[in-house]
């Protein structure tokens, strides 16, 4: 066995349930890669799945109580088609920006159940969120006179909701979003005053945002969080001396990307939020209970494909050269966030059910060192013109990318 | 002094030279930034000096061997205006992709003098490339026998040059390209053979491209990385038997983008390379010599100008939110190629002349906490309407980032 020492080679992530080989190919969606590249017509390629998010929301609705709303943040993919399908299965839209909203309108989903959070907001955007009627997180006290002042411009009443900079974070989580001096909302303390003056300057108060971190794998921690959540919302509504109408308890629920990672456990965070939501405070008893979702929901139901343009040998080391990189999977090279690099799941996707042979680093095309795939990867072998699978590409993939580094531009995306 | 204990302030990075107040306001190219942003309409906006770009040409040619051809590296910058601006100042271009060859030729710059390195080009990338006539740097033997039979398809002599793979890399470099297994070229053992091969099968044959890497701050060790490059560029021209027609000694000059940086002596790198062109060996007594520097040419001439839309406290630290962020300035987040997140140099540009007064986390828009744009800044008092600006613009910034990451979209660019 050619250049392989299993002892020199460093593990991939798990691949996500749910792929099987056609012909000895991987499939998506019952389709083999080379069929999803030849009707695209080129690669650098992602495939986004509807059976695989039917079956995550599937799954997720069975764990969760029926009480609870599931929202997608569209940041995770904003892709039209993506976007589209969702609003068939889920209950509301968390926005990030005008331009989020702007892609909303454009697939033609309506105002009811979308919310606007971000630190940033420019007054354009709170306009425009205005006047679709989406519910706007405020973050600052500064934020929420603005929303008001523009509000009585447009003599529209504004619908608001105040973002909570909780005084936890969620334990686990891979970026913690509360916890501590924060840009995102409010310091606990400040929230019942701030709520106050909106229902008294006439604005829709729509509750509570309170967002605490991201990509947890542990169900002890989200259960955890989001009793402190509940909590938090109850202390701060009984204080504003108003029911809370709605609470949106924030994400976090993580996805697999590195090896030992195992998946979150929803049934064990959906008994636990079922049993919360049995026994709730008076302010909370008729409360919309929302959750917002983005890359838990998408991620996995991607697989990014690129295509092998070159194998070569340096200093007894292998390079499987691809046609694409980090200018599409930024976070897969490492370079978004990590601090370790470690390698996501990757398979040779023309190849999926052979037996690995060799190791092999995969790089994509880019004229840097930083732009790396996998790194000593245990691989069947690879001939130039064979695909490369990168999975958990279905979030914060295609936009959360430089695609035009080094003149390349964006790879095609597709659903099936 | 409010919310200033200058222990636990995180030092910026050094201004740039060539930055002047006008009103109190920072101007680039004598205008002051408001009267730029007025004419651009909008913020974030990337502002590039003309002037600048010029100035660091003009010291760079006094401080280099005559014969030294200075090439400018696309993928630093590949703003239109910018590229037509170097081809007044520049010996020749090098490229990283056939996306940044058609930019040159939208800009209408002819064949001569580019090159177009790259470990992933593919087929139509080499075949475009030899129809424009520009030389590509082959990266394998694979490349190098594509490159042969499209030339021959073609009924072109394709100008070939061999990348090489070099048995050192730059010391102090901030991003390695040579020295143990590397996806760039070939080992620089095979490269004889392969060029052999070349003219063999009728190639014209353009030399040698040796890239050790990027981002040196350290003279000695650009002199000593230069020697070693002319050392084994004769060794190999030897080895074939041939002259070396054109030699690109790469680049790797940086800038100081950090505290504690000082700038690169080129007068000793332009010292040192003259006494080393005075005694070439005879393979390369006739090389045409070039260096390819991209960031140091267009690095310090470019500013990103955001604006502050917010102005909060959270537990006591006080964040300046801008319209901007790592969606432009991914390297300046720490996000790209860093280990520890440092400040690059920040200014409140509407207070260009004021003595810092404050600590202030400055962040962008985004909803994330990757997005930080100064960490624990000592900054005069600013508010909401201030300009921020981040100096070192002007390389790896507009592309170089995820411009679509939560719906926003590019900034503008401007020459001045």
């Amino acid at each position: 066995m050619s250049r392989r020492d299993p002892n020199s080679a460093k593990p991939l992530g798990p691949i996500p349930q749910g792929f099987e080989a056609i012909d000895g190919e991987l499939a998506i969606g019952g389709r083999k890669v080379s069929d999803l590249v030849d009707e695209a017509g080129d690669t650098p390629l992602f495939v986004y799945s509807r059976d695989m998010l039917d079956a995550r929301m599937a799954a997720l609705r069975a764990a969760m109580p029926d009480r609870l709303a599931i929202h997608y943040a569209v940041k995770a993919n904003p892709r039209p088609e993506v976007i589209a399908h969702m609003a068939t299965l889920v209950d509301g839209f968390d926005l990030a920006s005008g331009g989020e909203l702007a892609i909303l309108q454009g697939v033609g989903i309506g105002s009811d159940h979308i919310s606007f959070a971000g630190p940033g907001k420019r007054p354009r955007e709170i306009r425009a969120a205005i006047e679709a009627g989406v519910t706007l997180n405020c973050e600052s006290e500064t934020e929420a006179a603005r929303a008001l002042e523009i509000g009585r411009k447009l003599g529209i009443q504004p619908k608001l909701a105040v973002r909570v900079n909780p005084d936890f974070d969620m334990r686990g989580s891979g970026m913690k979003m509360g916890g501590g001096a924060k840009q995102f909302g409010l310091d606990a303390e400040r929230v019942p005053a701030l709520i106050r003056h909106l229902i008294e300057n006439g604005a829709d108060w729509r509750g509570l945002h309170i967002y605490t971190g991201s990509q947890t794998l542990e169900a002890d921690a989200v259960i955890e969080t989001q009793g402190h959540v509940l909590d938090l919302a109850a202390r701060i509504a009984r204080e504003v001396g108003q029911a809370c109408p709605v609470l949106n308890l924030g994400g976090g629920f993580g996805i697999p990307y590195f090896a030992g990672n195992e998946p979150l456990d929803i049934d064990a965070v959906g008994a636990a939020l079922g049993e919360r939501f049995a026994d709730l405070p008076e302010e909370l008893a008729d409360t919309e209970m929302a959750i917002e979702l983005g890359r838990y929901l998408v991620g996995e139901a991607g697989v990014y494909l690129t295509r092998i343009v070159d194998r070569k040998e340096s200093h007894g080391d292998l390079f499987l050269i691809t046609d694409g990189g980090l200018h599409h999977q930024l976070a897969a090279s490492g370079n978004f966030g990590a601090v370790v690099r470690r390698n996501y799941p990757l398979v040779i996707a023309s190849k999926f059910d052979a037996q690995p042979v060799e190791i092999a680093n995969v790089v994509g095309c880019l004229c840097t060192p930083l732009d790396r795939l996998a790194d000593k990867a245990e691989l069947p072998r690879a001939e130039i013109g064979d695909l490369v699978a990168v999975f958990c590409a279905g979030a914060y993939g295609a936009t959360a990318s430089p695609m035009h580094f080094l003149g390349q531009g964006p790879a095609i995306e597709m659903l099936v």
